[in-house]
């Protein structure tokens, strides 16, 4: 195993001339220099290398155990995540008065890429309260945020997200939970949860449920749906723990990844109910639920990046290694690695570009949360929440969807030690497949991309994007150098295919929605390659060529030029599957498919 | 689980009217009746159904077991062996002089899809047993064959490759296993060799080793490594069994996948050196490896479709069973599965419309093996032989590759069920992970196609291909349908896009042929996606609307009008790729893989 490296030049190149911090805090309203920023970064990669990469694989091969309804993690997790807590890195970004750091979105994002890529199902955990804490934050009362948040916020306790049943999956609609009203104001659930990441584990005290589940009266389908928190140990009005509440973990599954991190079958209410409190108002969980679902899809989206970077250094050291072969017009002199094997470095290359367009959009996307959170005008709040909502499902579907190909690759350059188990390639294969699923499946994220960010506001903040990426088109052009105008001449046809296929969209939809949807992914992939063009457009006009040394401008245009020439490149292609891609799908035979 | 059923309607229609089987064995010389060929694929797969499908997930679990230099294939491998081969599958299309049927290699191949698509694992037992007796057919002498054919045709022992060494895998020029001479003419073998499938196992009394090694005087490099036999147990003169040879199991591998199927590390020579007999003359070995290896690959891609076509088949039966949500613009009452989404409709005719261009193509290899083979004119079996060079990359590359993509939008279809071990759709997506490894990478293949069977010839071989595939092309605009037409289009445009891309491969060579190596896979890739767009037109010309009935029509012209649009669409962008991608990754600078 190769040891896990923070990418900090990669980070230090983005927060001072691509995307520069003192201008960003600026616009935010908030106070951080680019020295802090970077020594926090620093300071989380030294705990991702030494604490959490070491027990990853050992994590994989032991499992999650689970017996009697009690699960135990592998070993080391339980000190990791001591040391965790004790570093403060569970309330980085929340508000100071529940004892978090309140630092910047875009700092939270660079650490927690981190915690994703030397331990993803570690890291499941601390994400998983994050998503309580912001549903909490959302719409919890006062009482509530009160009782749960500093104790979620100092990661004494963890959360959980409880939303799937067996008959409801990608269909929240189908939620069967009930929740019986009380005299005392309280509710008891009864019902069964399954799915639930870190449902039932050892590593603190308390588990914090949110639990999504109908009252009696509730209309059907998801406006009848409402939102509860169900710890797993009742707390006292004066925070002391108390009983234990009738929500068990019925049993956990076994998984083709992530097999540190327990996924719960959770049974609420075998006896008496579990007993909850409700979060917000009544039927409204679904939009609570949905507000608090752009920052874990963001999160998800985040995992991709991670796992690609952690399989691309795994795959690198390899090939820095491995003496095979001689390599097409080299001497061939022994100790030749692969590395100089000209189809091993395309494998590098297009990870490491795929990786960089990436770890720059989520960097934007985090920046916009900042800015959708704290800018002074309204007008750029209001601009920036609209960017987020447009690029959530680019960042959780092409992100994802890009960490197969990465995973993918990385094993391809070990050949056959890729396979084998001990070499640990093959897990960061296995652990990447559940992302492009949870959180809402790919075509989950195509189809909202689809439906509420471009049907619904007929283009308008699509377009928006569209003329902010041509803006970046003619910079790339001004600065004269070829193979920055191909990228740019790129781009233009990116986003004029983007505009065709919104064009298209917005027709037929009118016409026959069933098409529409059926060409929902290829449109979100389109978007996901014309925003990662744009992202290397806007690092190649972020080099410096003053401050940084010709061998480092030179990989940066690399690496650009081969997102241009092997991704972009393929931007005409998916709108012509756009357009005329979707009737096979949609028309087929259905007596035809066994035959 | 789903139950395996073989693809007979599939089968029928390319042996009746796009590859008809009756003016096949006339030009092979050969004689078999549509319908004999069509009931024993009928019975072979029934076997697969009722005996390997069953055993494939309980395989996965098992594993195979190694204990004291032995090793324990799962439960149910020993019967299914034996049935396997009481029913004659074994020596399918062997010589009958060595107890074989010598059926057709056509009738064969569409046998052994259905063992590998049914269990891979088991599946690769025969296909080595296999390889071994071809190895024997080419170059062994009368008495090896004599002494070996009859038991490894009927099944009775079994047969392996021992080419990898720790230091040699793509490599084999690396190879140091020593292959001493004794007085009486046999040789000790003394060495370690790695990933050798079936090396041990309990499903047969004897197992017979191919063994690629170095005489004590023989030349460095692959022009010095020459081929023996070395059984488990010695054979005396008499063919009765002898004394234990000093070969041995020192391990097995831990898998991500085709873990039924034991990877063994074997031992020769740790005492007095195992007994071996040169097979041809020495130092020919990698050029019979070579020769047998077209077969070795050709299988390994049938290995492709196979697992492709078990996934597909699996998506499937739950996307017709599981209820989720509402499809778009459809009533949604209850009871309306996941079939009628639209995306599911899309990944399901993706899986379908590849595995139909992948078995065509399969067919139509098989098909030139038999010719070359058999066929009375010697013209014609160079022409054929001069095809399987050629195609034998594309087999192997693209459709290994293109299974990778079928078992990923398998398991998409299951959502997070797909990740849980239980429902089975993992075990597919992780077993078909080696197969773009063994028997050469992707990238082997890809070397092989720009190298061999692109630049040696000056691409005269595939300019004869490209002929016959725009002669294809022309016979799609006659039919005269919308469809087919845009097919034909894109077969020309793809075909364009192959020949720039020769020209532009042969004058790089000259100037920069690192570059050619780097542009090597997108060259097999577009190979890939033109061979499946022109076996999609093979099968449109092969409609006899008279005969078939309207939904079948309207199917195959509906996947082959996916392939179009979704796939064969892309031919551009790789042109592009290979002319202008490859420089990004040659001359990027070393010292910037880390940053």
């Amino acid at each position: 195993m190769s040891q896990y490296q923070p990418p900090l030049s990669d980070i230090r190149f983005l927060l001072d001339n691509v995307f520069p911090l003192a201008t960003h805090v600026r616009d935010c309203n908030m106070d951080l220099e680019l020295d802090t920023a970077l020594a926090v970064v620093e300071e989380a990669g030294k705990l991702a290398a030494d604490c959490l990469d070491p027990i990853n694989r050992s994590g994989d091969m032991e499992h999650a155990q689970w017996v009697d309804s009690q699960v135990a993690t592998p070993s080391g997790f339980k000190d990791a995540y001591r040391a965790f807590c004790e570093g403060g890195w569970n309330g980085l970004k929340f508000p100071a008065p529940y004892g978090g750091q309140e630092l910047p979105k875009v700092v939270a994002t660079l650490v927690e890429e981190m915690w994703f890529a030397t331990n993803l199902s570690f890291a499941m955990c601390p994400s998983l309260t994050n998503g309580a804490i912001e549903a909490l934050l959302i719409a919890g009362s006062e009482e509530l945020k009160a009782r749960y948040l500093p104790k979620l916020v100092s990661g004494e306790w963890s959360g959980t997200m409880n939303l799937t049943e067996p008959q409801a999956g990608s269909d929240l609609a189908a939620i069967k939970t009930k929740a019986m009203p009380q005299a005392d104001g309280t509710y008891r659930l009864f019902g069964q949860k399954i799915f639930i990441s870190f449902g039932e584990h050892d590593l603190t005290d308390n588990i914090i449920h949110l639990v999504l589940a109908r009252t009696p009266d509730a209309p059907p389908g998801v406006k009848g749906i409402s939102l509860f928190v169900a710890p797993k140990f009742l707390v006292n009005a004066d925070g002391s723990p108390g009983s234990r509440n009738d929500v068990r973990c019925g049993s956990i599954e076994h998984k083709m990844g992530i097999r540190a991190s327990p996924t719960a079958v959770m049974l609420y209410g075998e006896t008496d109910g579990a007993v909850g409190h409700l979060v917000g108002e009544e039927n409204r969980g679904i939009e609570y639920m949905f507000i608090m679902m752009n920052d874990a899809r963001f999160a998800v989206g985040l995992q991709g990046l991670a796992i690609s970077e952690r399989a691309y250094q795994h795959a690198l050291s390899y090939a820095e290694e491995r003496v095979q072969g001689k390599p097409v017009n080299e001497d061939g002199s022994l100790g030749t690695t692969i590395l100089r094997h000209p189809d091993v470095r395309r494998l590098l290359l297009s990870m490491k570009s795929h990786i960089e367009a990436m770890r720059s959009l989520a960097m934007y996307v985090a920046m916009q949360k900042d800015i959708a959170h704290s800018a002074l005008s309204a007008e750029a709040r209001r601009a920036a929440q609209e960017r987020i909502e447009l690029l959530t499902p680019v960042m959780k579907g092409w992100l994802t969807e890009t960490a197969q190909c990465v995973t993918y690759d990385a094993l391809q350059v070990f050949g056959g030690m890729g396979f084998i188990e001990e070499t640990g390639a093959a897990q960061y294969y296995r652990d990447a497949r559940i992302i492009t699923i949870y959180e809402g499946t790919t075509a989950i994220q195509a189809n909202d991309i689809v439906g509420r960010k471009t049907i619904r506001d007929k283009g308008a903040a699509a377009s928006s994007l569209l003329d902010e990426i041509l803006e970046t088109s003619r910079k790339l052009q001004l600065l004269g150098r070829p193979s920055a105008s191909r990228l740019a001449d790129r781009l233009v046809s990116g986003c004029a295919s983007l505009r065709t296929a919104i064009k298209w969209l917005l027709d037929e939809n009118t016409k026959n929605p069933r098409a529409v949807y059926a060409s929902a992914v290829p449109y979100l992939e389109l978007w996901g390659v014309v925003c990662g063009g744009w992202m290397h457009g806007l690092r190649l006009v972020g080099i410096n060529k003053g401050k940084m040394q010709s061998d480092e401008i030179a990989a940066r245009e690399a690496s650009a030029e081969f997102f241009s020439e092997h991704v972009l490149v393929g931007a005409t292609a998916l709108e012509t599957t756009i357009l005329h891609g979707a009737s096979a799908a949609v028309d087929y035979p259905d007596t035809q498919w066994r035959r």
